[in-house]
């Protein structure tokens, strides 16, 4: 049996829309966004934890440096479930780090440290949780990027209006860094 | 470079004692404890997120049901990335639910809702997340188990003295509930 729930969200969505019940998710039917060439899929926000704490997967082809950015009030974790991906990190003093993380490896990033990623491997999976005191914003990706119905990986990647660089990533806490530069190698 | 901190849990973590720092932590390198057949790896805790999340991992063999308990204020996460793992859920009107989780498979129990699981394939893991408003409870398995240096399964089931589930729970927001039935099948 499966159950869909109409949420502030989505239409039909796997998490309920009222806090406190219990569910399950299969793998992938979380709440699907596009952003760039990545998927993002939310299996819990910041409703179902009192705004403790959200889980979500990005999934990503083989591509990029994201743009460096920061978070002034979100710690961040990268725990790595599939492929590769190189996280790059800095931190409140300026010293910089990277690391090839893969499946099993962790990354932690507190708020305030500019930090970027790579997916070095077609197939990466990053599991991510993003929330500290200010509240959590895995609603982020489909505001910059667009909510997926479909499963998979956007077949064309979705770029944000440039308008849209100006007023989202604020609201959820992210802040671009387009004049950052890594200097680990 | 593998940086090791002392910490007040142990005497060389991956975990740095200051909050604010980046960091980095390969597969298996946490915080261990052992918990009867179980490994439990802590990548991070409170004092990462300001006590808004933590982060750790459970690995077991095939085994038994887990006794059933309840969290009164901390919400919990159960993500698969390997193996199966059954999870058993009651709702806070005493309905119940079921279901055998697999790799990319996602459950959630809010607090107050008694929960039981049982990995039913050896080398299951599951990632936890496992907070509320009032906080992190990610050392209780060290506490009522105990901390472990060594990597992989405990070579014995760590069983506790009886007298610590008298106290250990309490603190760390734990309720067993040893008259407990699953009704599901």
């Amino acid at each position: 049996m499966t159950i869909e729930y109409a949420t502030r969200y989505r239409r039909a969505s796997r998490i309920p829309a009222e806090p406190g019940r219990p569910y399950f998710i299969e793998k992938g039917e979380g709440d699907r966004a596009h952003l760039f060439g990545d998927l993002i899929t939310i299996y819990a926000g910041g409703e179902q934890t009192e705004n403790t704490f959200n889980f979500f997967t990005v999934e990503g082809p083989k591509g990029d440096l994201i743009p460096a950015h920061l978070h002034p009030d979100t710690h961040e974790v990268f725990y790595i479930t599939a492929g590769a991906v190189r996280l790059f990190v800095e931190d409140t003093e300026g010293n910089q780090q990277e690391k090839l993380l893969t499946p099993g490896d962790f990354g932690f990033v507190p708020k305030n440290c500019p930090h970027a990623y790579r997916m070095e491997r077609h197939h990466s999976q990053v599991v991510g949780v993003a929330a500290g005191p200010g509240g959590t914003f895995e609603r982020f990706f489909e505001n910059l990027g667009a909510p997926a119905e479909q499963l998979g990986l956007p077949s064309e990647p979705v770029i944000p209006a440039p308008g849209r660089f100006a007023s989202v990533p604020e609201r959820y806490d992210v802040r671009f860094l387009p004049d950052h530069q890594w200097r680990t190698r």
